[in-house]
């Protein structure tokens, strides 16, 4: 059997995104600032995709800039609100210790530059409170920044609760929609958000694009020509914008019954793998992305699990791909207060409304299996097992 | 008739390209991060293409940094050089009168930190010299940074050269070679690059997709996950990634053969449209892409010009794409001396070996036509054919 459950990582194409973008790449071909009929008629496109994507987000076609994805518009929310903060004296910065690394590392960058960064902690729940934001801000704060679900646990934050506090404090509030955007639904406006980032590869578009939403003036992060109103330099990706809202528009239409099924899919495996001892569910069950099942096991490393169970043909993650690779244990898991030997041992599972009834049945059969096989040859695990060690979960 | 020649604002994507870019959407639709066998298959296949074009581009593998494009690519070598050159108390920085946007807008925002920046004159024929630059370096140089080839006119710098005496000065040289790539031979080694960007869309790759070669160590300018050695963050791109590598090899393969073809079309369009009373090529005639046509025709606007073009199935430019809209004259054409009346009347074709013969002959045809329709309406013609004004060209 083969299962993809890193759909966190990575979501496939969708179909009909992938044929949108060969038919603009084709039908569309002209350069959207080009004067003549075929720049013109790309740039028709651009805007029906501008006000199409709008009006899925709840937000003005004027407040959406096309980027090459949650990074770069993650980083350009950043950079522009500590800037503008910067010239008006102000150099704090709100955020959680959880974010991605496309905030904390911007937020580490403007540290040298002398901006002081409250990092709110998330506990054990994996959840920030709207009242902790309040009691954060200062009358020099420029920013807050709290992303709307967690790429490796799940959790979704009150983020239209926070975004009231700011809109009170007067504090441009910025929520990086990743992990949230095509999966549950999401009203700039209600947010009460005044940027928002998306990715489009994380809902079933192409890679290499994605948004920021910004009700506030951004400076652009690439200078250059005047594309975006000036606020995001270099030709439009046309083929990968159109491609992007097709799959956003599939999304939301679909969001309804995709959710229900995916639920359930979870629920199912968060119940079926908490039978295995001393391991623990990462984050809130409830307040939780659909498609997101994170546990620690103890006594095993997380790496040899991913490995064994992609030879079962699951394919799985610790944490978020974008840290895969490193030594360090999750910053996320250790957020939540996981220690460092029980945060190694964790696993991920992302499920999409790809995945199959067989397929979590396979998988709790599986991951049981090789979590004992790799416990039966663990020092650590022999060293609980014989008391010489305590059990943490 | 239907002809296309705006190739240097965006050349059609090549059918090899987009379905290199399809068969990786689905075949690779792993992220390359991720550990398990989907993420594995999908970086080997980065691994790939990294290593084919740094065999195309006459560099190493890991000097190649994949981005969203050209623009992005300049912005990241130029910001990455000064703030490398800051740290060390060096704050002067030698281009050109006549970049692309993505760059003198970098240099502007650079000029507001307090960096110096020498732009060179280009002359008439829009050719820096090598001397200009060994005379404008100083002690406190951090970056010389001089296009390729101008995406208006098409003239070609004399890279290498300025690349020897960056060299034997020791300062870091970056070209910018988005108009150059795919189209003549580029070798960053014999180029004596330290930093060269490119653009995939320029040569028949995707939009939203090119590279940064770098020899130097660089800072992201979107930082984030450790994609590309911490170089920059984001997932990378992969069927866009594998579509430029695909259109850069066809692009090389057929260089010689299309070179021929398309400079003898551009040669007997440049011979054709000379013979207009009062008009002038952009640019020298022989240091200058095969595929640019720029000129200027007196006592017409070139807005103008390009929707009768239009209307007459010939897609062209004035300028740059990049600052169509603007209601200033190119910034090339004043740096070649052009009088702002006379920069007004610009007219770009930019050619490609889809062009024929038959679209040659056609252009030559139009084009006369529209330029006398045009100057028996205006009334800047009708002084100058009754010696109120003066003639320029």
């Amino acid at each position: 059997m083969n299962v993809y459950a890193d759909n966190a990582a990575t979501a496939k194409m969708r179909p009909a995104a992938l044929r949108t973008y060969a038919e603009t790449a084709e039908k569309y071909f002209g350069n959207p600032s080009s004067l003549h009929s075929d720049g013109q008629r790309a740039a028709e496109e651009l805007s029906r995709c501008r006000a199409k994507t709008a009006e899925l987000l709840g937000c003005s076609p004027r407040e959406i800039i096309f980027t090459s994805g949650g990074s770069e518009a993650d980083n350009q929310a950043i950079v522009a609100a500590a800037i503008a903060g910067e010239k008006k004296g102000k150099k704090h910065i709100v955020s959680t210790a959880f974010e991605h690394h496309a905030v904390l590392h911007v937020l580490d960058r403007l540290k040298e530059r002398g901006f002081e960064i409250t990092l709110l902690p998330v506990g054990e729940r994996g959840i920030v409170r709207a009242e902790q934001v309040r009691n954060a801000v200062r009358d020099d704060t420029c920013l807050v920044t709290v992303m709307f679900a967690n790429n490796e646990i799940g959790t979704i934050q009150p983020v239209a609760e926070i975004g009231a506090v700011c809109r009170e404090k007067k504090i441009p509030f910025h929520t990086d929609a990743v992990q949230a955007v095509g999966h549950v639904p999401v009203d700039v406006n209600a947010l009460n958000a005044d940027m928002l980032s998306l990715s489009a590869h994380k809902f079933g578009g192409p890679r290499g694009v994605g948004a920021l939403v910004s009700k506030l003036p951004v400076r652009p992060l690439i200078e250059g020509g005047a594309q975006e109103r000036g606020r995001r330099a270099g030709t439009e990706n046309l083929p990968a914008i159109v491609a992007m809202t097709t799959a956003l528009e599939l999304s939301v239409a679909e969001m309804t019954e995709a959710d229900a099924k995916i639920r359930a899919m979870r629920d199912k495996l968060i119940a079926g793998l908490k039978a295995v001892p001393h391991c623990a569910l990462n984050g809130d069950e409830k307040s939780r992305l659909s498609g997101n099942v994170s546990f620690c096991f103890e006594g095993i490393e997380g790496e040899s699990l991913l490995l064994l169970l992609d030879e079962a043909g699951i394919r799985a993650s610790s944490g978020s791909a974008c840290t895969s690779g490193s030594l360090d244990p999750s910053h996320v898991l250790l957020a939540i207060g996981r220690p460092h030997e029980v945060a190694h041992g964790s696993l991920r599972l992302t499920l999409s409304a790809d995945n199959t009834q067989e397929e979590i049945d396979y998988m709790l059969k599986e991951i049981p299996r090789v979590v004992q096989y790799l416990r039966d040859m663990s020092p650590v695990w022999r060293d609980l097992q014989s008391g010489k060690r305590n059990y943490v979960l």
